[in-house]
């Protein structure tokens, strides 16, 4: 009925035939996957087969609307627009999906035993100075002042010499230094270190404090619609690499901090809490004790 | 071992329970949709909900690695910082992914025998002059004139008066009128046309040529990569819209079309798909006859 024309004709023509279904709700997979072409990367055409795959059964599933695509077309637009060299808004929305979490996790299935990895984060910043154990890496000197000590050690407790700590943390103001220039000394809570023959290692620095993650767009509006907080619990950020060894990208967070049960971005893992414990000596109010395992 | 300090203590504290898992390959789902709180809209929370089961499960499934994520990172951001007033690149990458035209699908499941839909896409611009019956929406004088005629009719066939069928289409070098504004004049190959009682319509135009659609960014790109061309088949936009009657937006494509089998957005259906005739009047080149059928 559709396709008769004025004439009585069907408009029922074959097409040119390449034998491809026609597009429609249940052939989509099918159709857009199979317009590739046969000098696709066969990974690249894995990981879109399967991107196709997962994006059109979310919408089949939800029946999302015209008018949601296009609240959709609209949040993604704004994310990008807002990404420059100093901001990041789509790392920050595969953040709080825990997406970014998920990717780590898939990647660094340690063998047992070892530290576990976290998320990186973007306020690392290469090549800090290289300190002497037991140097104060706080130099604006406000905050809590804490000693971390402990061993970098391979899954069977041996101490790892030659490990390269690298170390970040924000101030007590809950800003990291490259988001203060003005107001930070340079390299302010960052450091490397290297480890000796016992594995150890020991610094000052102050009891990490938590801070929200930047939400004055998109990503902050979502997160107000979806009735969440933009904090993250206090935590110092360390990459561990060592010759023969897996490199490690961790933190470890204060077992007091407030939002230890809803980090913002999921960085949270229960073998990463650690006690910082009040400090009976004369230079430290805390301090906090952890050893970093390293897997081969 | 690896949460064991130096002093022997374990670090396996009890973190401050709100009961919900920590984050994990296996809890990352429900983790991140536990997050929510109580006063988020219930259809955002459905969609959200949906939306990370199948974004994880894709991550899962095909083990993305980190050096993947941050290539999509980046295409996204760079599919973002292009759009602005006059680039919509995210329209663009949901065309091409199949899943605008999903969308539509998906909200418009027609009675049987109802004239199908396809996408709207970005050229319909409102306010296209109202003409008579017969009157030559081709203003340039460029291209094979055509005549189109039908008629606007209910599922059992009865005539419908008052129809407002909105119709747009590229001009002979496949550019629409708004893509041009120095080039074309204003309101080429556009009009509106209100059918009588007998729910005829006709008007001159030209027969519809293929055009690629923007591919000097990150989605001609992505095309490129997956060895597809951005090519649409040549096609005529409708919108018919009659009181009591659910409104139509649909094209009709020229049978003898190169890319008919293989259109860059998946708009082709097969009940779209008109034969154009050589004419054998005076006054046109071809002929296209084509019946809206509307759905009450």
């Amino acid at each position: 009925m559709s396709t008769q024309t004025e004439d009585g004709e069907m408009n029922q023509l074959t097409h040119n035939g390449t034998g491809f279904p026609f597009f429609s709700e249940d052939t989509s997979v099918e159709v857009v996957n199979l317009r590739m072409g046969g000098s696709v990367n066969p990974r690249l055409k894995q990981v879109m087969t399967c991107l196709i795959q997962h994006l059109h059964a979310f919408i089949k599933e939800i029946e999302l609307t015209q008018e949601e695509w296009e609240l959709g077309i609209d949040f993604v637009t704004r994310t990008g627009q807002l990404c420059s060299e100093e901001r990041q808004e789509f790392i920050l929305l595969s953040d709080v999906l825990g997406i970014s979490m998920l990717v780590d996790a898939v990647n660094n299935r340690h063998p047992f035993g070892a530290t576990e990895s976290t998320v990186f984060g973007p306020f690392h910043v290469e090549g800090a100075p290289h300190l002497e154990m037991g140097a104060n890496i706080s130099l604006d000197a406000k905050g809590e002042k804490c000693l971390f000590e402990g061993r970098v050690i391979d899954i069977e407790g041996n101490p790892i010499e030659g490990a390269v700590i690298d170390v970040w943390c924000d101030n007590a103001a809950g800003y990291y230094d490259v988001q203060q220039p003005e107001l930070q000394p340079k390299w302010n809570n960052r450091g490397v270190f290297i480890t000796g023959a016992d594995g150890l290692y020991s610094f000052y620095g102050i009891k990490p404090v938590s801070y929200p993650i930047p939400n004055d767009g998109p990503v902050g509006q979502l997160l107000e619609k979806l009735d969440r907080h933009p904090y993250r619990p206090a935590h110092i950020h360390f990459r561990v690499a060592a010759k023969g060894y897996r490199k490690l990208i961790t933190h470890i967070f204060t077992a007091d901090s407030l939002y230890i049960d809803s980090d913002a971005v999921f960085g949270v893992k229960k073998s990463l809490i650690t006690p910082f414990k009040k400090c009976d000596r004369s230079d430290a109010v805390w301090s906090a004790k952890y050893n970093f395992v390293l897997a081969s």
